[in-house]
């Protein structure tokens, strides 16, 4: 048999819908920098989507890229953003936001998500204190939904945090590199329209979720960021054939595409998860996304690495956390075989 | 009739045999940033084409983006960047190499082209300059072949400028955006491997040249730059899907499609300039690569601007330097098209 | 005879008033970070002089570290500053500037000044040009009065160039490294008000003016730069002993000491210049303030050098320039004692 | 009667000796940037003092400005520097450290120190990481001696880090703003040839140790930084009248005044500390150098604040904790009278 992989999202091509779209262009010709029909298609589409008809989206190509233009565009040089101490920001973009000059202001987070009150104490503690003019301003708050572990925050949290930045000006910034998991979880109550209402930025992710490439970043509010354009230029993360990531949203947002990715990858993860209880399996983090944190001894670890490709997590002792990814593109047959090696 | 399109050369999707490859691959999983065989295979092919057995190549996404990547990774803070006052990092690409904390020294150009005897002349002032302690110390040359203006440098004059890199201890960095269009170029004598020999590190273009995006950078020589990989996923420019930039450049360098795709674009160029010369057009600078400066009254490029796509290149008064590019992709159909409207 | 030093306007301690106030505070205490109680009659002491009662001042340390401060608080990271290519931005602060991510755009100088119709067509260049947003953005214009030449901007000049900086929206900083010979130089007509009334910013020179060290930072309009404060700590430029800075300047503009400092350098150097006129001697740059520029034979300036300390200027093949500079403590015997040697 | 100012240790204008030896170079002359012949004389004493013929001696001017300069000089850009969680970099320099591009890796920190074995995990996680290519490296150590707290590294602690340090390839950077303090605490066992002999660089404070402003860093080993004077420069850390920073250093490092300096301090709050066991006073950390932290109900920081201007520290619920501060100036008197208030 051949190997299995679980061990990311971003293993596989991109949805069938969006090779044959770009298959199909052979021969057209479009113009540079997402000045494009496509990519006008799909920031209208997206507008719609999110409930933002005055909205801005701009596409660029991948995560880190995404957060460290965002991040540094938003921020003066003397700010600061608020973020998990196990966020992406935080942790693996090899100092991508202290490039652009700017701290991380790193709060606790639990199963991934950082809590409002945390956020106000911290604003408090900054406001409060004589010296804060020594110390680095927090200016944004920067949460993943889903987070690094999978996890959701719920409307009620996301309104709360929201209330907690608007009472220190501090701007929201939401990270949705496996947005359409979120969006399609079950349990879940965040929908885009929220984001937009709830947060200053965000961005949908694709390269995760089903694109070859591409996240969209939306500024619910037209004129949030002046010049944009030319920062996204100067961050090296200007496409000159923009309409190439235009056309994986164009796409994505055709006819439910991009909920209907994220509930396969849900569905399986929820599969797999109902037999890892079965089995009598501990998972370190409950969620209802695409990732499972599987804790097994490690010669478990060992037999199951033979025959599925996992990602490694952590080390806890004599127990190691194997995360488990299932994806848009993983189909019935990969679950259920792994589900037997169970 | 359908209106032309000379205005770039980057405005068509990617060569055939790419896209049928991509297509092809629906349902294959790869590994990640550029760790996977398809990646490797097209590392291999270059390094065979360069001639250098044992040099580092990494594929990176768009132009501006490498060439700031590229810089800053091998300047330190104090060092700055010759080029020619017209290169594209003096002039269009938003500051990036400022962002990265990097002076552009800026030399005169002649049809896009420096000279080797003005970089030793600044060098020489430099370290003559009793104050040079206080000055931003000169220590990479940034050419491109061919130059914004289409010019190619030759084999001597690349020689040259090379020796006296190598003895200022300048880095010499050739930008190939559109080195396709170079290598087969009528009269080049710059091949892949001159380049390798010659410099520190270039890129061969792919973007510009056929591939839907990416841009291959070669180190000659081994452990030029430590770390490269995490700088570049700090400067966003690291691709989770990198398969896909390898999978442009494994098929580029299979069966010669590089260099046919380049000697396309350079042929119709040169139909389009002999029957300029023939109806006695003024070429503002002549080339033997995809790029044509015309200059025209500005009635005339007003009537040609209805029927023609061009790019606007520069005002001179009663006269306007207009740009047609060609490209891998411009038929022979559309290039009699256009001189049927000379 | 000791050799004379004419070689730059920095070699000595500080006016003797500074520096009897500072002995006569032995025992006494200040609060920190420029809070303190001679500060804040410095600061309101410039406010008057320069006819800004809402303005604010702030005490820096050097001239490079003011520049570099004010230009990168001032600009968004996409956004450049336009200079005389000979300005101290563009040349002596080892990439100060850039490193704070910024590119200065070069204007070409004559005698150190640029001319307000070179910043109209540049700002004009750079709007019309269809591919503006790939470009560095002209956001603010840095001349120095007097220049790097000791040449002055006339009160016309500085209104035309401040003129186009507000049709432009251009920020104007003058940077007054050497602002006491300007004021006090024959024949200059521009004010302290002048400068508030013209400026954006400006910076008041200490360290080559009589100070033993310091710059006094002036904003005419109140909150100009929010949180600079902060920007100066983030800077590396906030001094604890604040105090310190603002002595210097407390005592400068008590009694008309700064214009006094500043007139003995001009009529030091006017002496000089009568002398080297009446000796048939050529000066490359004529002007009132305190540099003289001095074209020697290679023979001239190595017998002259063998007695007088002078600056090294250019090499202009078989003739040197040479660069005398008087200062604030230049002695009438001193100043004998060169022109005997002429 | 006055109120009693144990604020901060930097209230004071400098020693006796340097402004004596200021007011007597009246009408003396001397070059730039620290060439001079006092700052030259300067380096020799700290050489000797520091056991380090060879080594290298800059002046800076504060220790924000130092911290930046010479943090960013020695790391590549993906690199960052290894810091308590409280340290003065982490937290009070405005984002000064990430503004030059690199994270502070924060560390869990007792009483201000942090220790080797912490060091050890933290290097060992990040290699054992299989992505620790996507995250920043750790390359250098920053402790200061003493630290925030006025807490002591031990040299038996001092060797512990200097061996981590060594074992993962990491420079050992001590921030000795206060270093006098430390130096000539009672049970201080670290040397000035021992910091020499242990780190990669340090620099020993002026500042807050008797000079009017001025750090001198020291890199043991020469050619450590190539280029370090024009990094500098362009951190805009460079003074023209260098010899002020120079003689501040040359007369601390005479006739054992800067120990005698740290003694003072370090004697006057040993008084103030018996004073308060007597008084039965709760001291929220036990050192031996300037520093005292001081826990009070709300009522009695009332109390003692109106008479005595002390630093407010942190707030503990029902109690406060507020830092007294003795320095090189403080009195006996002045520490009798704070004794008499408790």
């Amino acid at each position: 048999m051949e190997k299995l992989y679980f061990a990311s999202d971003y293993m596989e091509t991109a949805a069938p819908e969006i090779i044959e779209r770009l298959a199909a262009l052979s021969g057209k010709k479009f113009t540079g920098y997402g000045s494009d029909e496509i990519s006008e298609s799909a920031r209208e589409k997206i507008r719609t989507a999110a409930g933002t008809p005055e909205g801005e989206v701009y596409f660029l190509v991948g995560g880190t890229q995404t957060n460290a233009t965002v991040i540094d565009t938003m921020l003066r040089p003397y700010e600061g953003v608020i973020a998990a101490a196990t966020g992406h920001v935080s942790v693996h973009e090899a100092g991508a936001i202290e490039y652009g000059g700017h701290k991380v202001l790193a709060l606790p987070a639990e199963e991934g998500k950082i809590r409002a009150k945390d956020i106000d104490s911290l604003a408090e503690t900054y406001w409060n204190d004589e010296n804060h003019e020594h110390m680095v301003m927090p200016a944004m708050v920067y949460i993943s939904q889903p987070t690094e572990y999978g996890t959701l925050y719920s409307l009620k949290e996301l309104r709360e945090i929201s209330g907690v930045c608007r009472k220190w000006k501090l701007a929201l910034y939401v990270d949705g590199a496996r947005l359409a998991y979120g969006l399609s979880a079950r349990g879940n109550d965040v929908t885009l329209k929220d984001l937009a209402s709830l947060t200053d930025v965000f961005y949908i992710g694709g390269t995760k979720c089903g694109a070859l490439l591409g996240e969209a970043v939306v500024f619910p509010k037209k004129g949030t960021v002046p010049h944009f354009f030319t920062m996204v230029k100067q961050h090296g993360a200007l496409l000159a054939k923009g309409w190439a990531a235009g056309l994986q949203f164009d796409t994505l947002f055709t006819g439910g595409l991009y909920a209907k990715l994220g509930r396969n990858g849900d569905e399986m993860a929820d599969r797999i998860r109902q037999a890892l209880d079965e089995k009598g399996y501990v998972q370190d983090v409950r969620n209802s996304t695409n990732q499972i944190f599987l804790t097994l001894t490690h010669e478990e670890a060992r037999y199951l690495s033979e025959k599925v490709e996992m990602g490694f997590w952590e080390n806890k002792g004599d127990k190691v956390v194997m995360r488990i990814a299932t994806s848009w593109a993983t189909t019935e047959e990969e679950t259920e075989a792994l589900i037997k090696l169970l």
